[in-house]
């Protein structure tokens, strides 16, 4: 895994717990399976930790490490980390992306309830206007609020589930697309089911939680967007591939619609971009996910997942190959 | 009240849930209770609705009021609107003060999210060098986040039980001061009972749900605010007056402190303050209560008051004489 990483997923704290389980070598941070060090420790290996910055795990690694039952990963998707071969030899792979879930869904929620006081936007009038009466101080105030505001979920992932749960305690209006799901379940979840173009006609606030698949890019295109009411605002924490780049700009500059953009396509934006200087655009550098102190929230889920292990309890956040067709 | 509320706080499905209960005229609406009409209709009156806008609550209109048992105050404090006279008198007297708290306590909780990512200052620094590559990335990004960071509430109130509520899903490590509640019944909030100053050192988060009374006035001074650690967030969505304002704009100008500040002293702040462009100063004109939607929340709050009373059950939001001395 990326070096660096190492002290925030794996504090003392963290790392001595993890050293009551099994026998780590905490200084052998490998990205290079290559190096003869590597190879040496993969040789007597039972368990891998990887994270972002994990080399794949091929058809070599897995020759080299005979005694392997089982990859845990320390980050969101084992996607482009777990190889077609350790599906095929049958290992134990567990994802931690439900803790790196977490603070994404709890940036969506908060994105949720500032755009749903149109606080973005009003603070720019305000201070560029320091502070001068607004002449349509009336009107505006009258669309603001979120008592019964409608908000659309799209996707029923691990953030989206979530989101949902953090929003259960507020009095939003929940309507939630899934293909995966049926209503009664997204009953349960505290939301409507909708199809995904009703959500879009029927949401003032539309947050995307659905993962980069190939059959999701660019699943907001030009006519899904138009779909959404004026005055809306679109929330992206997930991936930029999934809406269509130039159409989301185009709405944007319009002012037809708001946003909250922690990701887009291409990341970052080119310097030429109009959404750097939109008044209506909230515009952040890819930070939704575990950052900082929430690292160690992986690192608690990896120990957590080693007892399980070691006490021969089924693994909580097992991934299976097929799981990939459809989640992140 | 304001005329222009009325809509907003008793729609149409409001409005008929309280025809049920109650004869009420729903076209006199008073600003002046010298008015003919006013004074016609007082002599019969039961029960007033109040909020804001509302004349004072004094010995003439109680005069002229000799039927009325209750008001029934359809807003945040009764402060201003009813006056010794009433106390006296005694009668009920219940404000919606509780469904005021829901929004601030959203807004709020937002501004801590987002301030533990520290997204606003983040966004200033990505869009201002459109998307270029941040030197500073790795030593920012590990400051972030919200897994354990240190949130200080001022103040148990309305507000602050409420917003303890919101955050108890979340992992943050929460203290709060508060003269009147003791250590254990902090526990049963959340969070850990600790003396103003104390929160102050403690917290990357500080959070102020104080009422505005003679003895808060300016309680955040420049002692007060220079404990506060180096790189911590200020949020104020209760009232400007609770902070020194030379002191706070003095720490928000140096950058030693950040702010999500809903309301100031005076507000707005006179145009030359420095506060309206700070990069560290995410300023609104003062959105954090109940606005546009959120107001049809008080007004159905009045209603299952009402509900009681016509009921001759026990009002659940009653304020007495002796409460004004400490809550909002």
């Amino acid at each position: 895994m990326n070096l660096d990483n190492l002290p925030r997923l794996f504090p003392p704290r963290v790392l001595d717990r993890l050293r009551e389980l099994v026998d780590i070598d905490a200084c052998l941070v490998v990205s290079d399976f290559r190096h003869p060090e590597a190879a040496r420790a993969l040789a007597g290996t039972d368990l891998l930790i990887t994270s972002w910055g994990s080399p794949p795990i091929d058809q070599s690694v897995l020759e080299a490490a005979p005694r392997l039952r089982a990859i845990l990963h320390a980050a969101g998707t084992v996607r482009g980390y777990v190889t077609d071969a350790v599906w095929e030899r049958g290992l134990l792979v567990s994802s931690m992306a439900q803790a790196n879930a977490i603070p994404v869904a709890e940036y969506t929620l908060a994105a949720i309830l500032l755009a749903g006081k149109n606080a973005f936007m009003l603070r720019e009038t305000f201070t560029s206007s320091r502070g001068a009466p607004d002449p349509d101080r009336e009107r505006r105030r009258d669309t603001l609020g979120n008592h019964h505001r409608r908000v659309g979920v799209i996707g029923a992932s691990r953030v989206g589930r979530r989101l949902l749960e953090l929003l259960r305690p507020l009095d939003f209006d929940v309507y939630l697309s899934d293909p995966y799901i049926g209503p009664s379940e997204a009953t349960d979840l505290g939301a409507v089911l909708l199809s995904l173009d009703d959500l879009l006609r029927s949401s003032d606030i539309v947050t995307l939680h659905a993962p980069d698949l190939p059959q999701t890019r660019g699943m907001l295109d030009r006519r899904r967007l138009a779909l959404i009411p004026d005055g809306a605002t679109l929330i992206n924490t997930s991936r930029g591939a999934l809406i269509e780049s130039d159409a989301l700009t185009d709405e944007l500059v319009s002012g037809r619609l708001s946003a909250v953009l922690d990701v887009t396509d291409p990341e970052p934006l080119p310097e030429d971009s109009p959404l750097y200087r939109l008044p209506n655009v909230f515009l952040t550098p890819h930070i939704a996910g575990s950052l900082g102190n929430e690292l160690s929230r992986i690192g608690d889920a990896v120990v957590a997942e080693v007892e399980r292990l070691v006490g021969g309890q089924p693994l909580q956040h097992q991934v299976t190959r097929s799981d990939l067709g459809r989640v992140a």
